[in-house]
């Protein structure tokens, strides 16, 4: 498609709020209680604490508050600290089709924003919207290839939400929108070498803050290259081998956002040990106990393996360990936070059922799925087969469930602000100043 | 190599001072020199005015000179505008072994630091030496799959240098010095795409100021992948497409500086189309005036028409355009500057000429030769050939041609303030805090 960045730009430089429907902002508002659980919860990570140890000293004035706690920065840090607060637990919504964790960059860039500028909610789901499509769409136009290639999408495709977003908000015309797509796909990284360690959740934290900037660099005038997208040597030719499919990309682009895809986590963990979790949970609760597992064989989707065949030794690494995910069902019966700390990783009983569990990769099955054959010490065999997880898109949370996990993960605030901040969230289209709701999550 | 990345992270937290040859230090005051001019020639440059314009709001308290402004700004963001104000001229240096301008990220990081830290001229050129070492070690062991596929690398691979030499400046420990390198290798970004725009000089910039922020992150205990350059996700699987020469990124590392490929610019764009502009000055200067020439073929090597077959409409175009190339030297028999801006591009004699130039490129030839076949009006044919172009590594700029180069370009300062900066930058290794040489770029 002749001048696809361009027209791509000027289609999110002319879209308004009016064109998100019903079905966008219901679903908008769960991705956005989904979001403001996840980033609570992670805000008292060592990460961020590490994060602001050493990246304070390079913060503007501190016109900004960071969700969840009590230290201000700019706008720019607040983006980085929200993404890496509410990715650290890899607990964050995921889009199957690319597997991106959509909402955290866009969302932390927004909420950064909303921290500083007056804006009102529909303003808040219009931008959310747009960065949320944009990041899917450019997800699904690339997907298997930029993610097989070692890419952490999350960052690498989510820096262009967070620049659509914020230029959006900033009235970028459709050469200022351009160029921060250019300066968003210039600034793309992100290495999957980092799975199962703090980098990995600081990716969406840079993808906001870059992209922010990349927006305010574009409407000052700081010009790129016309053909980010699309260009010989451009995101989709160095990063994804070439592969654009514009069709997927440009299908109803400006009138449909695509939400259809997203999925919310019941456990906080790579998303393709969740069925693996689930069945040997229940296994456990069927009256399995640990001592009784001589081994376990799990025939799980090639994907499982490619991403989470690692023996850990610390609890991000547990988070992609298809071994630790087994043993967490079977001798806990559960996947909580407490369940990927270092601790757990060194607890002796998850040790030894870790040892027990051999993957085999199966050609065609379905990542929603898992089978597990439990073989007993007393020679009983187990077999049992999970066809669709629970949180995955067949099965998704209800908001019931959403407003659990969101209540049960919170350890930052107490129980009256954490019940307060989630009610302000289901109504958040609705409100005048979304920045209230920012200053609401600081802890009192 | 088992362990590649950590063996490589142990020899830079152990290297010292007294590793330096003196080769290496009479090389490092060539290349700061260099570096110096270029960056108070484009310090004055309208893409420092927008970055400052835009970003200006994210700095931390103004600790730190920018070199050749009076604004002060925090030491990553003074690391940030080193980088695009050393670069955006693209007269900095080059190592045509593998086409990346090593100086620019590594020296922008440092004189930030410098800026801010009281330091040693030999703790200094220590750093630097190491930075660029790794620069040149990463960018040799991936060439030519990293560059060929769309990275640029001066940016991609610029940001190793940066954090590895303020890494060491921060006493690293061999720990987090490989975080340092992890997240420098998940920060690496920068895409060919935007070769003749401003986002090309922002790359070194964004490397330095990532690559500062690695090493401070990493040190207050920020972890990573322990495999960055080496992973089946790491830096080379991902960007160079598997490609890492381990034998070449480790020959006498940690003893020996790899400076000796390096070359100074005498023309303020692409290197590749320097043979051009100095054999149609040549020509020119012969007696061959431009509106006697009827057509004008170039035999070039095949990355000449990689890197600049594009007709210009802005400046910046211009130094990646063999067209314009030809033109100037044809039309003005010299490669200023003033030949590379919007006014150039936009001058009638020079659009007429580009448009009768017709490259050719020629299997095997080298980048650093042209032939030129000038076709008159009245028939006569003009055949000549350059086979080593001025500035390239076997006819390098002499100590008096980097002062030439160095006072012709600085119009932010006075010329006495740019003679005793220039001074001082021959020194630099006996000063007892580069941070006074920082001071005195300021303008008066």
């Amino acid at each position: 498609m002749q001048d696809l960045s361009r027209h791509f730009a000027e289609t999110l430089a002319a879209s308004q709020p009016d064109s998100l429907d019903d079905a966008t902002v219901t679903e908008a508002h769960r991705a956005l209680v989904n979001f403001m659980g996840v980033a609570l919860g992670g805000a008292d990570h060592e990460a961020m604490d590490i994060t602001l140890k050493a990246l304070g000293q390079f913060t503007g004035p501190g016109t900004a508050a960071v969700l969840g706690r009590r230290e201000t920065v700019d706008m720019s840090m607040a983006g980085l600290l929200n993404g890496i607060s509410s990715h650290i637990h890899d607990f964050d919504d995921t889009t199957p089709s690319n597997y991106i964790h959509p909402t955290s960059p866009v969302a932390s860039a927004l909420f950064a924003w909303a921290a500083v500028h007056p804006i009102s909610g529909r303003d808040f789901l219009h931008a959310f919207a747009l960065g949320f499509d944009v990041v899917t769409r450019i997800g699904d136009a690339t997907y298997p290839n930029h993610y097989q290639a070692g890419w952490h999408s999350t960052g690498s495709i989510g820096i262009f939400g967070a620049a659509v977003a914020i230029g959006r908000l900033l009235g970028l015309d459709a050469q200022q929108m351009l160029w921060a797509i250019g300066m968003a796909g210039t600034q793309a990284s992100g290495l999957r070498d980092n799975f199962g360690s703090m980098a990995k959740g600081f990716h969406p934290g840079h993808a906001a803050r870059c992209g922010i900037e990349a927006a305010f660099l574009a409407q000052a005038g700081f010009n790129t290259g016309n053909t980010p997208l699309e260009g010989p040597r451009g995101f989709a030719a160095v990063t994804a081998g070439g592969m654009l499919d514009v069709d997927n990309l440009m299908d109803r682009f400006g009138s449909h956002y695509r939400f259809e895809g997203i999925t919310y986590k019941p456990y906080p963990c790579g998303i393709v040990i969740h069925p693996t979790i689930e069945l040997c949970s229940s296994i456990h609760a069927e009256g399995t106990a640990p001592e009784q597992v001589e081994k376990v064989e799990l025939q799980v989707a090639p994907i499982v393996r490619d991403l989470c065949d690692q023996r850990p030794t610390r609890g991000l690494q547990g988070k992609f360990s298809i071994y630790h995910a087994a043993a967490i069902g079977l001798v806990r019966a559960q996947g909580r936070l407490s369940e990927f700390t270092d601790e757990a990783i060194a607890d002796p009983a998850l040790a030894a059922m870790r040892d027990r569990v051999t993957p085999v990769a199966v050609d065609g099955q379905s990542a929603d799925s898992v089978r597990a054959i439990v073989t007993l010490k007393d020679g009983t065999v187990i077999d049992r087969f999970l066809p669709e997880s629970l949180g995955n898109v067949k099965r998704p949370l209800s908001n019931d469930q959403l407003n659990d996990k969101f209540l049960n993960q919170i350890t930052a605030l107490g129980g009256d602000q954490a019940q307060q901040v989630l009610d302000a969230c289901w109504k958040l289209g609705e409100m005048e100043n979304v920045g209230d709701l920012v200053r609401a999550t600081v802890p009192r």
